[in-house]
């Protein structure tokens, strides 16, 4: 086990410094790897994998509720960003600009897209004519680049791949229960597949997306307690269809303005899923999204028949799940930890000993559980027990946002949790911005979200004591 | 069918203006539109969805044989571009500059991605320690920006989207016969899902990438005679590797340079589908990418269970085949019309006629021909249908190429040739950089491949009478 010890050792211990933990782990797991570009990365084949699985799983989910993939310039002229006034204020200050193409100087400069609402509202204003030319409703799967200061892998990096969605509707109804399904489209996707547990609220105006009318949010809590927004759903009105002069015939013959939304994930989420389930093993992925579900480590492999044992489970196993043999040379210790780093959800052992009984061994991730599995059970056996590894490591997180979830009823109470628990603090707010502000000066906390579940923890504003509005969850977050 | 001459008079037919044609099949048939960014496109849902299907297919065919996929930065900054100098001589004049970040000027430019020989060397630099780390096998999708001056859609724009690979290898071999099977890849896809026969050759120096030590290439002849180069495959030997210091340990501990490959197919390939099967009617497109492959159209829909005879059939054929059915109100010719615009490869006509008979129609998009098919029949039926329309463009594709292929001996006819005939002239070729730019100035064609079907046509060159190397096709490209 020298091996494996080794390795072990090889990361920072989460409570000894947890952003070197999480940067040990994308990098010993080969997620993604530093480049000469300020804030740029290359995504590895295992961290992209784990993105073409995000992508795969959630494009079918767009597509069965009616939504086309497109593709949409990358570049913006900067008189097309200017239209709105909000969206541009938002957005201006972290753009990257084309001033130069070959030698020659442009004519007007071009940002790179750090977000596609304009590009879309400028195909729209052409193509809507008719009531019964909407609902539009778009994807796009592409990259971002937003002129980030401070940049950290997966969380917060220069470009991002994500997809953007882009909506047009008749009615203002119509484009709200489109926001509120995509939230919801997002929310059981973390939850189901990804078995991160999240809220799911509304972003006070301070938070909102820059020219949206509102923005909703999932925010799911890390191992450190801080927060992360996982995914957005923004409501638009027809604030943009003004300002690009998007109008439509509707059903009396009458010029209107169509109502708007966008709703985005990013490999941001990627991030998310390292900070929910890893430990100081390494990795710990959601079977739904991990690039090999089964690793088959054969045992004493130089015996006669292991190999041919391990490959024939392989081929039983593949056609169901993703599946690799290990057959390289190196020790069962070194596999063991390399495995665990990678955060494979199980692993099978096969040797001669489980050979002569008819069984192997699977090993959960998660919570190192040995299962000793007849071999006619095994297709069985691995889904079920991939399935208890999503629901162990969901429940585990959950039980840790709850315990680290606060309630504060007052000011004193709510710097006191902030200054010494780590965690989400609930506590009612009047709905004025300048409370808002005065928490994050005071506590360091901002406001996650409005969650649609509400709680009457008080009558009154934790800041000012005025009438409270609602409960909002502050917290520290990424 | 008043509705249907109308929409077939729309686009201007292929002989009176062969460009116009184009433009026409791509704006009507819902493939792209033009953009406020000079030669950057809107890729529609039904544009989209061809490439989705690309990119399907060959993607499993690159993980079939081991490659990975990963995402490089889009951007590469401008030390790194100029590391190895043909290939920045090539690229230099033709990339968009980004030189501004936020409102700050940036230390060094960073130009967006042309393609990303450089961020790989970059990254393999890093990675690639021993002999045992190699072969690497890595593969990209993403867009890269090329500062044309004259653009079209699919065929030539400012940014498209593509695929790259990017290998490195121990041995000039390996690199070798890895440039060769993924031409091979690509000569296959095109022959037998796109059926579009090519021609696979080698480019003359002149011609190839830059930097490359080789350039491999499958060259198409669109409709008008003009060559397509539809996907290329690149040998750099360890020019890159050396300027980017990439060494391994070898087999023996000596210090070693890897052997690199790149290759690509973007979506100019679908600028070649149009341009090799599409026909006055519109689009033609081969099942294998065809969003839908079968148009079901009930005929007297208002009749009692014609709809659910569609539905029902619908519902048979979607286990296996891409199926809509269009139960709109318009008229059945406005429907032929359209999806014959479209390019849907089988049209499925259900009427109450057919139901008393418990047959349908199938009307093949290539040729029009109409197959009386029992329905308990038609699942196989479909199947072959799709076969058939496979099998018949692609046979009426090499038949106008063979027809239009000719052979020049001397100046003479080369010159008669090109001035008169569209299509690919055949000639032999003594090598020397100076015969193939007379024969630009003189006959206006530049060489598009030296094949690897190589033919005895004379013992001399073509221009220039000295001993002949090889036989080149030349012809006028997009």
């Amino acid at each position: 086990m020298a091996e494996q010890k080794k390795m072990v050792e090889a990361i920072t211990p989460m409570e000894e410094d947890f952003a070197k933990w999480y940067t040990d782990i994308v990098k010993k797991a080969e997620l993604m790897d530093y480049t000469s570009v300020r804030g740029c990365m290359v995504i590895q084949p295992y961290g992209w994998a784990i993105w073409e699985n995000i992508q795969r799983i959630l494009d079918a989910r767009f597509k069965e509720l009616g939504h086309e993939n497109v593709s949409m310039p990358m570049f913006i002229p900067e008189s097309l960003l200017n239209k709105e006034k909000d969206h541009v204020q938002g957005f201006a200050p972290e753009v990257a600009w084309v001033t130069m193409g070959g030698s020659e100087k442009l004519p007007e400069r071009l940002c790179v897209r750090p977000t596609s609402e304009t590009l879309f509202c400028d195909y729209y204003a052409k193509v809507i004519h008719s009531w019964r030319d909407l609902p539009m409703l778009y994807n796009q799967w592409c990259s971002v680049v937003r002129w980030e200061k401070t940049t950290r892998p997966f969380l917060r990096s220069v470009e991002f791949h994500w997809q953007e969605g882009h909506t047009m509707h008749e009615t203002a109804e119509e484009a709200k229960a489109e926001t509120e399904q995509m939230l919801n489209v997002y929310a059981d996707f973390c939850e189901n597949e990804l078995a991160i547990p999240v809220i799911k609220g509304r972003k006070t105006d301070k938070e909102k997306f820059a020219g949206a009318e509102a923005t909703y949010t999932i925010e799911a809590m890390m191992h450190d307690g801080k927060a992360l927004q996982s995914g957005t759903s923004h409501y638009f009105g027809d604030g943009f269809a003004r300002a690009f002069d998007i109008t439509f015939a509707g059903r009396d013959n009458s010029l209107c303005h169509p109502f708007q939304t966008s709703w985005g994930m990013s490999t941001r989420i990627i991030g998310g899923i390292i900070m929910t389930h890893g430990d100081d093993n390494g990795l710990v992925l959601p079977p739904a999204v991990a690039p090999v579900q089964v690793i088959i480590l054969p045992i004493a492999q130089h015996k006669p028949g292991v190999l041919d044992k391990a490959y024939e489970l392989r081929d039983l196993l593949k056609k169901r799940f993703r599946v690799r043999v290990d057959d390289s040379d190196q020790t069962p210790g070194w596999k063991f930890a390399q495995y665990e780093m990678k955060g494979v959800p199980l692993r099978l052992e096969i040797g001669p000993k489980d050979m002569e009984k008819n069984q192997c061994v699977l090993v959960r991730r998660s919570d190192r559980e040995k299962i000793f599995v007849p071999l006619d059970e095994l297709e069985q056996a691995v889904e079920a027990q991939l399935e208890e590894v999503r629901r162990g490591i969901y429940e585990k997180a959950l039980a840790r946002r709850e315990s680290m979830t606060y309630t504060a009823l007052n000011m004193e109470e709510l710097k006191d949790l902030a200054d010494n628990r780590p965690g989400f603090i609930k506590a009612m707010w009047c709905g004025d911005p300048a409370c808002e502000e005065k928490l994050k000066e005071a506590a360091g906390v901002s406001s996650r979200c409005m969650p649609f579940e509400q709680e009457h923890l008080s009558g009154t504003c934790v800041c000012c004591g005025k009438p409270a509005q609602s409960m909002v969850y502050w917290g520290k977050a990424y």
